[in-house]
């Protein structure tokens, strides 16, 4: 006999990891789907921030084993017109509000089908709180190997990413920051494969950095460093420092490359 | 063949997420109840405060299954003469300090029995962490289907919650906030269906609000709005804002709802 | 037909609660390991810290059962020459950068054997997260009861940690916080054990407490007390209060032990 083995659903939400909203949902999957295994990918996404929530999911989900289910809530629209819905890519699973969320993951990925939620007549749904009440019950339901067709209608033409995109005006990119981790990194919008080559360097804060290190053991501590990080795209660090407290930046701080710096 | 799917441990503390105290209590449940399902709750419940505690335990744990343990630690009395208390309600267990924290629970339930925790006499136990050292052994005891009568004597007149109710005072109620979460929602401890009808109205932080909204999209970003929370206890919020932050204000801050407020 | 009980990792690292990091480390595991339980111990110790991870990941291993992985990441030598190991201590494995992480485990106990990672070569390897493409394979390898010389090779010399011992001046020892905890609790470096009898005290940051307590409760709420910490070492605390604010200290501060304190 062969043991059968738990299916997981990840967890990305703006919910704060200090109240009852989290466990609520978790104890909503466990009750429809005994046995599921739980992995928190993050609850402190920036309030309301589709694109960090999108970022972040979009970073982590590949790691998954195929079969995985990934619950994401950022969800501004919450109780509104907005559609919920559950997305299959490359054999994952995305259960979410149709406002973004999954754009990162469709945009390198192709979407196989997409089931527009419908509301449940046999119980009662929060207007606040369309996570725990139509989310995570179809979350469960898809890790119990449910069919997706009782879940909704399918449907296509899903909401957009409002993404930033690097710009590029000649010898010039223009990027953004996307994300500030916790070692005080800031990750940009810029992928690492499009500025190799010799010459290029960058400005960000009021300070320049020359070309990409390998890693940040490269420098001695304290130097400003840019790299590809880890989801290969070009990354802030300062070497065992924080360089977003160094530069006093953040998200959404521009990041003027150049491919022909001046030497 | 039924596959015996794992019992579910829940957590709720005011440990921190940052030390090691959260990871030795999970370590002893599943040294003592292998298998066991750990779910957190919250870490971060403001320390010492069994009022913040009890709100989150008591808003989380009627999503989980039955048989569900509920292990809560926030107990300022640690090491003194306080019990610690196995309590049976509504087929779920909560393993915690007889000092009010499940007082919320017990205010909406029946408590069908209640046991007071013996002190072991074949191990040591710290006289700093009864967390890891009395309550996850019995949490532990009870996820593995073990005997009640064996962890101690049943026991009544548990602690009461010290737990702040709305003051009616004719036409006026006055509440109290008693969460502010991740968004910076401000919880009251105001039943949403005590206010039901047209004309009523709050102030909060100098500011006033009229009516309750259904949703948070119902009003543009930026507005403060009132509405029933995913609890049933009026909220305060701005919408796409952090409500907190805009009005100052945070738990003990006190809300004056008017039933027939002037137009 | 025993049923086979899912494999423990644990995971410590200095990655933040916030980003995709940590979850990509777990879907590493769940795909390499399907099945194994996972345990956060802490994602927040404070960046590039060994010190405080080795604090950390020392106070919680204990407690769990034989044979669980802990997996740790603390490592500011990413993607440079540092060798990562995989550690057979009591019964336990420690799959972690060698830099000393590691050390107060293997202070307290024997290390059986350890192996030095080898590099892979049938898969890319990123510079900058080595927990993702390197530790975390290890860890889901030994969770699934992998011959760990398949791993590597068996190595000695480890990195000793770099600890600060108590310093003995006569009736003096100079002991200093080594972990601030969520409470505001200071966590010194001095085993309690070492300063039981009576007479002695201590100055800390201008302040003076004469002798130890057995728990919090034995003094009235804003006490400054000092007791025997749940791993056995000293502990300033402000009863129901925060230590670490009121005096307005943190890690590396002086504590100053007297054993013939003036009275």
């Amino acid at each position: 006999m062969m043991q059968k083995l738990p299916h997981i659903v990840t967890l990305t939400t703006d919910f704060g990891g200090d109240g009852p909203y989290v466990a609520a949902m978790k104890g909503v999957i466990l009750r429809d789907a005994p046995g599921t295994q739980l992995v928190d990918v993050s609850h402190v996404i920036a309030p309301q921030s589709i694109r960090e929530g999108a970022f972040v999911l979009g970073s982590a989900w590949p790691w998954f084993p195929k079969g995985t289910v990934h619950l994401a809530v950022v969800d501004p629209g919450v109780g509104t017109e907005r559609r919920l819905i559950a997305v299959s890519i490359s054999d994952h699973w995305f259960v979410l509000p149709d406002n973004g969320l999954v754009g990162l993951v469709a945009r390198r990925r192709t979407i196989d089908a997409a089931w527009s939620l419908a509301w449940p007549d046999d119980r009662p749904v929060s207007r606040t709180f369309h996570g725990r009440d139509l989310l995570a019950p179809a979350a469960a339901h898809l890790a119990r190997g449910g069919d997706p067709a009782e879940l909704g209608q399918q449907c296509t033409d899903l909401v957009s990413l409002d993404w930033p995109l690097p710009i590029e005006l000649g010898p010039i990119v223009l990027g953004e920051v996307i994300f500030r981790d916790y070692y005080g990194n800031l990750v940009t919008n810029v992928p690492a494969a499009q500025l190799i080559g010799p010459g290029w360097g960058l400005e960000i804060g009021g300070e320049e950095i020359r070309n990409l290190v390998g890693t940040y053991g490269d420098r001695p501590p304290g130097s400003l460093v840019a790299l590809e990080g880890s989801s290969g795209l070009v990354e802030i660090a300062e070497v065992n420092g924080d360089a977003g407290r160094r530069l006093g930046i953040g998200v959404g701080a521009t990041v003027t490359f150049r491919r022909e710096f001046p030497r």
